[in-house]
């Protein structure tokens, strides 16, 4: 039977109870976002005792429906001060699904000392680990493996969560038991450092299995999502994702001048050709070592993933996508794809999130630490973080932070959280998402890059300001759907375009769950998380003033389109304009 | 005429204009207030081009009306977000209101470059100034002195401006021309260092005085003013304030278990004795040297200022205040007074807001950077400020962003303004003004330690939640009228309990202004002003969530009278309801 694992760290007590029926239909973060709208105080300080974790598998991890090991986890964010859901692809997400552990909540504060949940089959126990403080991921990632085991799955923070800095993120191992895989964005990494806890292991030996209550549906929907993923030229095998992972993007999006530049400051990078996926590509062939084409949790049969060799063909890093190498590459001006390799390794290691990171690092630039384009800079100011000088702790606060110690107007930030790698003056429907998703800017919330850039799911004009906030509502509302079931987000590519995949995705939530969903039903429930969300948010003191772009991309131009943002507020506060009832 | 001169710092232009009708009853914070509401769009960035300063002398500031010498600073503050006006007591408020400058409004950035504005009786004009850049505040005033002679007023800023912290004061020179008088709180003199305004000289040669326009009325009130001062066992010559300055409060609040310790962890400091008014004195006279009852600017009869001597009796600094005692002392841990007059002279040196810069000392030292009690640590934390340090950058920002920086709970702030030197768990009132107030925790906004703790126009419980937000409704309306008057806020005591002396503050205005104003107005016209700050700051997207206290007060228990803080959210939800409308 599912279960709900609560753990109190001020009390180090672990329950372990049934899940309540209110619950039964949802997972992911329909179901994180649900908990904390309701156990969380809003107004509570995010470092607190009233701050809860929540860890919650999406509904089909574990099964073999195609790329569906995602695993949400949610609490009010430290960077944003409003609610967050920051998801990741890893095994763990299965092993969770697999033992039927619906969600774990964790709770409270431990006074001192650091410690480790461990969960099996049998439950769940806090055992402490105060040698694990201090360490990298990939050092605690290997004192984890070697004690428990190769199979198990892993969940951790890097320093950045033990010093409570607004970047850090939450790390899971991949495939191979890699440090590698993040829920990285908003800051949850601190909330867990807040609370004392370090580590959990999921130990899934003798796991019963998602129970699933119609096998046949299920099973007819997993072949369409199937058919579809390997039929759309995005997503097959052998197709751009697979071939070039997530960076096939930079030259795309170079080319439509919309890819930020030495923090936001052009629409075009002179170095996108040597830091995109073809590049990558090249390195894995001519120094014959890493890979494309890697997946981040088995079963995946898109695999976008990477990893990075060095010169000598050994593994640098995994993974280099599209979002690392823009944050850490053309926002600071590096165009080596080695260092930029080399600075995603870092954050992995550290346990952070690459695009806050890049995106302060843009900002450290533009204050002048260090001059655009200076690598070995960089990485010395993540090394700065590593170390927790008060540089790094400027730094590991993210974009806005540094900005602010520095006095500077031009940062890239909505409700304090750093940009991604499109521009929203030159994609517009994106800018409304950033602005306006209820989890500070995030392109993963409602990506309209789609029909923007890609032709998928329709087509739009980056550059029209015109229905840009439909647009964007109706793909936030989608996400906030398939951010539930475990599925990867991109599998929203075949999706959009082909009828069948639509069905099949809702058919297999179905034939888990035993709803009668039809694919109407899919905006209309993401609907229903991202209102919770925005209450949350309401009630922790959000308005629309929250809802805006940041000042100077209002007035000042974006080469080479010479664009500024020019969606009216008024246009924007039409978007959540029914959550205000 | 009266005047308003307005600098246009992008374009480099000044414009001297009549006065609009709609703002000729109004001086001080009354006038700022407006001027802000009405010309500040509330969602700007407070370091852009679009954020203003606006200074206004006391509509009495010039006149013969006993210390009436308060100049006020208003804008949108980069520490709160909200709305600000800072006040100080200075020469230069009584050479502008002479000069029958009713406000200057100071717009736009220089792109590059520092300046200086030039004000006289011919008008006013812009020089270059990158000469005082990077100077300390007691540089720029010799500079200055020697340039333009020794009558002028000066304001400046010193490298805290510069570097745009938000714990950046505006500074002004004091009767003998020491840079020691700030509009401190709110970091408006990062606002001035992003505009590119250096410094201001205030020359009144020639000036044609205040206009009158009812001689007679205003002597009349004069007198009365007069009389309630001389006669007030707080305000007279040879009472408290004058024989002992501020600082007399530290023994009274220390009794009371209300002085805050050790960054807000207990109530009462076991250095309070060493480090209060009567230690002050008692240096003055060992050391023969320095001297107690000091007037901030001519014609103050209340003189509660001093100048604090060396050992060899040579001046260390002015002036040591109750604020800045507690701020660098108790607050630290620090009772060494010596010390912490060093503290006090490298604040104004530097341009930082006394109390902003003891709370985030002593959160610092909560975060564990140097020891409660280590005075030459706390002196080498202000010198990282000075020399723009990413220690100083931290620092610099206040109490709030060193809180964030180090991931701490125990941060006392409201509005992420710093808490003064009143502890609101063991004086709820003041509590109340704290949290309630639109500039953020300031005891000035309305100080119901009148009656919770001196038995000043009332008396009330400290320690009881009951009526507190009336009361600190009425004395932040009163508060708000007196700060348009130019008179200091200490007439308040006077006036509160001697009718005569209501009348004579109300007669003094309505002399100057040709008004019919009664005592009944005062409050009125207080909560007038206090409308609009409470609406900029909700066009701002401040909520009822922004009138809060940190979390921590309500369940730490603050010793010695173990209390939290008690009065509920929905009672402190009142104080403002009728501005909803």
């Amino acid at each position: 039977m599912a279960k709900v694992i609560r753990v109190n760290m001020a009390e180090k007590t672990v329950t372990v109870g049934p899940v309540p029926e209110q619950y039964a239909a949802f997972g992911g973060r329909a179901l994180t976002s649900r908990v904390v709208y309701e156990e969380v105080p809003a107004n509570c300080h995010p470092l607190g005792p009233f701050n809860k974790i929540v860890i919650a598998p999406g509904v089909l991890a574990g099964t073999a429906a195609p790329s569906s090991g995602r695993i949400s986890v949610g609490g009010k964010s430290p960077l944003t001060g409003g609610i967050k859901e920051s998801n990741a692809g890893t095994p763990v997400a299965q092993k969770l699904g697999r033992l039927q552990i619906k969600m774990i909540v964790i709770e409270g504060q431990a006074p001192e000392g650091s410690y480790l949940l461990k969960v099996d089959k049998d439950g769940a126990e806090l055992l402490p680990a105060d040698d694990l403080k201090g360490k990298s991921t990939r050092e605690i990632n290997k004192a984890l493996f070697a004690k428990y085991g190769k199979k198990v799955g892993i969940m951790t923070t890097g320093v950045a969560g033990d010093y409570k800095m607004s970047m850090a993120g939450i790390c899971f191992n991949d495939t191979e038991g890699r440090a590698s895989r993040y829920s990285g964005r908003g800051g949850l990494g601190a909330v867990l450092g807040s609370k004392g806890l370090k580590a959990m292991v999921v130990d899934d030996e003798g796991a019963p299995g998602v129970a699933i209550k119609d096998l046949e549906l299920f099973k007819r929907g997993q072949k369409k999502v199937v058919e579809a993923i390997r039929s759309h030229d995005v997503t097959k095998p052998g197709g751009a994702l697979n071939t070039f992972g997530t960076a096939v993007l930079v030259n795309i999006l170079n080319e439509a001048g919309g890819y930020p530049t030495r923090n936001f400051s052009s629409g075009q990078f002179e170095g996108a050709s040597k830091t995109g996926g073809e590049a990558i590509l090249e390195a894995v062939k001519t120094r014959n070592g890493g890979m494309t084409g890697h997946g981040c949790h088995p079963g995946c049969i898109i695999r976008c993933s990477n990893v990075y060799p060095n010169p000598d063909g050994s593994e640098l890093t995994s993974c280099v996508e599209y979002e690392s190498t823009w944050a850490l590459g053309a926002n600071c001006g590096i165009d080596n794809l080695d260092t930029i390799a080399k600075l995603v390794d870092q954050c992995n290691e550290i346990g952070l999130d690459t695009i806050e990171a890049g995106v302060t690092i843009g900002v450290a630039m533009e204050a002048g630490i260090i001059p655009f384009g200076d690598g070995a800079g960089a990485i010395r100011l993540l090394e700065e973080i590593r170390q927790g000088t008060p540089l790094g702790r400027i730094l590991g606060n993210g974009a806005w932070f540094t900005g602010k110690a520095y006095g500077l107007t031009r940062v890239p930030v909505v409700k304090r959280q750093g940009m991604p790698a499109y521009e929203p003056r030159a994609v517009k429907g994106i800018g409304v998402t950033y602005i306006t998703s209820p989890m500070g800017a995030d392109h993963t919330a409602g990506y309209t890059i789609a029909p923007e850039i890609l032709a998928v799911g329709g087509k739009a004009d980056p550059l029209s300001p015109a229905g840009k906030v439909d647009l964007s509502r109706s793909f936030q509302a989608a996400t906030a759907f398939i951010d539930a079931t475990g599925y990867c987000l991109f599998i929203a590519f075949p999706v959009l375009d082909i009828p069948a995949g639509m069905e099949g995705m809702v058919e297999t939530m179905n034939g888990v769950l035993g709803t009668n969903w039809t694919t109407d039903d899919v905006g209309k429930l993401g609907l229903e998380t991202l209102k919770l969300e925005w209450q949350f948010n309401k009630k922790a003191g959000f308005t629309r003033e929250d809802d805006r772009p940041p000042e100077y991309m209002r007035y000042e131009k974006l080469p080479p389109h010479n664009q500024v943002f020019d969606i009216p507020d008024e246009e924007l506060d039409k978007i959540w304009a029914g959550f205000e009832a």
